[in-house]
């Protein structure tokens, strides 16, 4: 699991309150890094080079999350397939399960255009961060 | 069906040359304003007299968008519950499906902490703008 | 003049029930765009092609903005020099002054890393947009 | 001096490869909230309880900043006025100085709408983070 700290700032609250829907995308996009960071070590953020595509996400709003207080994002891996896999996310707020999220994503050779398959190297590494409930 | 237009900004892409994941849940959140406006049509973002909460969203991304191209967002009401219903949403650009999206609100009294059926009057405004296959 | 119609997303306010401090420069750099396609006519955002570079923004907040009424944006030329230009725009709402912005940018040559004298043509063009107070 | 930590997100990147110019206004949003917590120790962002609002904020664009590598905040205290103040900030990469920004808030009273004279308590605390050139 990889843990991430989010400084709540006022652009992610709304004027209801709390936290806008919209943030728990952008947290969460954030907090992948590291998962990134398996497929490319380098992170470079370039066509050239990257060789991941985001083919899916979803978000579950579970409870309200506020200003002022820290937010921890748990990143897990849920699911490893042949050229995709499954990031399960949790956003936390003292001590409580606010949001969850999931993001399915492929490995693609954007040079050829195409799917690639999973290494058994980058597999392994997935399942050190599995999720288990 | 409500038509939205998107002025893709520079901030919207990437560093892959395309538009970012994050940019769906961005984009479709104001294209609902006129489905929130069914629901209250003074606009009123505010705790003592708004009465929609997100649950849930969802987002597939079918094709790259790109910069300097306009992006149409097509918002439909998909199903409508007792007190909850569905939004969907599709985003295109040069007359191909790019993504598509799912929202589902409860109607809810921040007051009284409670959902809220939702009115005849509601609900046969909101299948105006149904979604047919 | 550039206008642009802003339809206020519930992102862009905060817990203080008005639009954030940090909604103006996004909405200002989505309606530069008219401005970025005078020097880019196919707008292609790519350090092959792309010869423009932001060196400084500003933004005087006036008057709060409000969810559920459009701002219109109006985007102006203010200045041009030899190889940079004054970009100034203001966001009105319900026929008040609410904010307004200054962006400084140079043409460049990504390629060859040094600045471009802008062209009489563009020169020409910009000054159809000048602010005349 | 406040510090804090970016990891930048890919949503902060654009086409053109690098960090786009509208990000530094928001970490800089995100990175005054140890100076909005001197003014208001809870936190508590309400008109109610509220006592800042922004009238200008500015912002210097030095040289690029990549995605992959962390920038580090530095947020100091530039000036301290009867009723005002000024932020000053620096994004940091890679121990190169790659933008700054300043931004000037007022103590106000929401309620009776009013600026307020800032305590010396306040200043007192403001002036530890004062920038020394």
């Amino acid at each position: 699991m990889f843990k991430s700290i989010i400084d709540v700032s006022s652009r992610d609250t709304d004027a209801l309150g709390h936290v806008n829907n919209t943030s728990l995308p952008l947290w969460f996009e954030t907090a992948r890094n590291p998962v990134y960071k398996i497929f490319n070590p380098g992170m470079d953020l370039n066509p050239k080079n990257w060789n991941l595509i985001m083919v899916h996400t979803e978000f579950d709003y579970i409870d309200q999350i506020f200003f002022g207080i820290e937010v921890e994002i748990r990143t897990y891996i849920e699911k490893v397939g042949t050229t995709s896999f499954t990031v399960y996310q949790e956003a936390w707020q003292m001590d409580k399960l606010r949001g969850t999220g999931r993001a399915i994503l492929v490995e693609f050779d954007f040079n050829r255009q195409e799917t690639i398959e999973i290494s058994d190297n980058i597999k392994e590494e997935l399942k050190k961060h599995l999720y288990k409930k």
